[in-house]
């Protein structure tokens, strides 16, 4: 159950009245995502989603909103606002504040293969590409800062080696920054596309969602999240031919610079602290309320040891 | 035979460069449209519409670009254009300015129902909702001082009763524009809503196409360009079922003004008297090259006369 707040036909008649999408037809809870409660709605002009924001701090509402406007403007497929007819893209619902959305179709894939990752690094790479064009700047709120203090909430909690690996590996990222790192692209990234946040039409991408972690970061670090992701399985066995897939469509439209290729196995490290440390928070210091989304931290510890090992190359041969 | 300018899959990958929409896949030229040139172009993240004006104003393609733009924004079904890396909307192909458009779903529909138009009545509302907050302001260039232009160029050419006919339509609407369209609401109106420029998925509307008229003018003008076409079959019967179909659906989002009511039959007038007007000069001075389309003026002249006699109710009973 991850409708948090629930949302009457009256509710949304009073919302369309301020947009020009005709007028409601049917609508239907959808009970995917953690943090937002989101609800699919059918109105005589089309198909939206309303997104009731739940926990997202409203201040970087509009930043979220103007990337994706921009994002779809430029041809990137992905969840993007609808302008009520004041211009603006944010209204409140329950109190709550709302996005209406353009429904996408596809759903997301839970095992995918190489197929749907080739046809995600072209669109990744696009999206690479898009945000050069786009200057609002919003920081990432899972930084680095953000690993180190979560690590200062988990100490004496957690077991004194796993938290020793966490101090090391922070201490390892702080080098890097004025180093390895010093010289990597930076722009707007996603920096959360995991495969629940990818929607295909076979194995074509319909449609990125969920950009509500999206900062400003290395663009490595998106690749270093999504390879994370796609081309370890849940087994944790890392998978050439779907990397192979992704990158050989990425780098047709984004050339990786050297200080990239470089970086690789320090930022594939960061992309595992990252989620490491967040899901070390979310089971120690479990929410209230009705979430039941707890996820398991265990496997990116166990990928962060991985790449201590061996990473796998940035661009396969 | 439409295509006027010949593209090859060389400009198309030229042109892709500076879009973030992927690598070209396929195209083909489409034999639809009169005054411009227009391509199917597949990429790998989705499929487009590229068009290359051959006759349009190119000061004024920007208009039209933040138009699209901007009801597409608001969630008007509609052509619309692609941003470019540099975030502008024109492109040039061949010498010729052009834009790249998402592609919309849907054919037009040449023997509509009522559903057809109810579905019709209810975007148009939401159209004339959007444009409230859209800024830019072009000018009609074919208002009443144009059809007095074109009038003064064919005296001599026509038969002399026909011409005493559209002399004495100019001064009724010279005389209205200050009298009886005083108090009318005006905005940014489409201004060419004829049933080709409407797509249709089943009886539903996809997506208004074709902006390349729009301008600023009474909302009711765009009214009556639309019932003079959808409400007037080609048999040129009036169709009572048809309209009340379109503002039943229409008048549920946008009510009509007092002054609308009372400058209904005046204003099917106009709009019948300007595409009688264009279309005699199209006829008279048809334009050097591949134009094919000259459409016959009589049934305008024929609806002008009939509206003369008996012009139907802005809302039917």
């Amino acid at each position: 159950m991850s409708v948090y707040t629930r949302v009457e036909a009256d509710d949304l008649c009073a919302l369309l009245a301020h947009y020009a999408v005709g007028e409601l037809e049917d609508f239907a809870g959808i009970s995917a995502g953690v943090t937002n409660t989101n609800y699919f709605v059918d109105t005589s002009l089309g198909r939206w989603v309303l997104t009731l924001f739940e926990q997202v701090d409203e201040s970087e509402l509009p930043f979220f909103m103007q990337l994706m406007d921009h994002l779809a403007g430029h041809g990137v497929p992905c969840a993007h606002p609808v302008a009520r007819d004041d211009g603006g893209f944010l209204s409140r619902v329950r109190g709550r504040p709302a996005a209406l959305v353009y429904r996408l179709s596809g759903a997301s894939e839970t095992a995918p293969g190489p197929d749907h990752c080739r046809s995600l690094g072209g669109v990744v790479a696009e999206m690479h590409r898009a945000v050069s064009g786009f200057t609002p700047v919003q920081k990432n709120a899972r930084n680095l800062d953000w690993v180190a203090a979560a690590a200062r909430r988990l100490n004496g909690l957690m077991d004194t080696a796993e938290h020793a690996l966490l101090a090391e590996e922070i201490a390892f990222q702080q080098e890097a920054i004025g180093t390895l790192y010093a010289e990597l692209p930076a722009a707007v990234v996603h920096a959360d596309l995991f495969r629940d946040n990818v929607l295909f039409d076979h194995a074509r991408v319909s449609g990125l969602i969920d950009f509500y972690y999206a900062c400003h970061d290395y663009l490595l670090f998106d690749l270093a999240i999504i390879c994370n992701d796609w081309a370890f399985g849940d087994d944790e066995r890392y998978r050439p031919a779907f990397w192979q897939a992704f990158m050989h469509a990425y780098t047709r439209r984004r050339a990786p610079t050297d200080a990239e290729i470089a970086a690789w196995p320090a930022m594939l490290r960061a992309a595992a602290l990252r989620f490491w440390a967040s899901r070390l928070i979310d089971a120690y210091f479990p929410m209230s309320g009705e979430v039941v989304h707890i996820k398991d931290p265990a496997p990116f510890k166990r990928l962060l040891l991985a790449h201590r090992e061996a990473a796998p190359a940035l661009v396969p041969a």
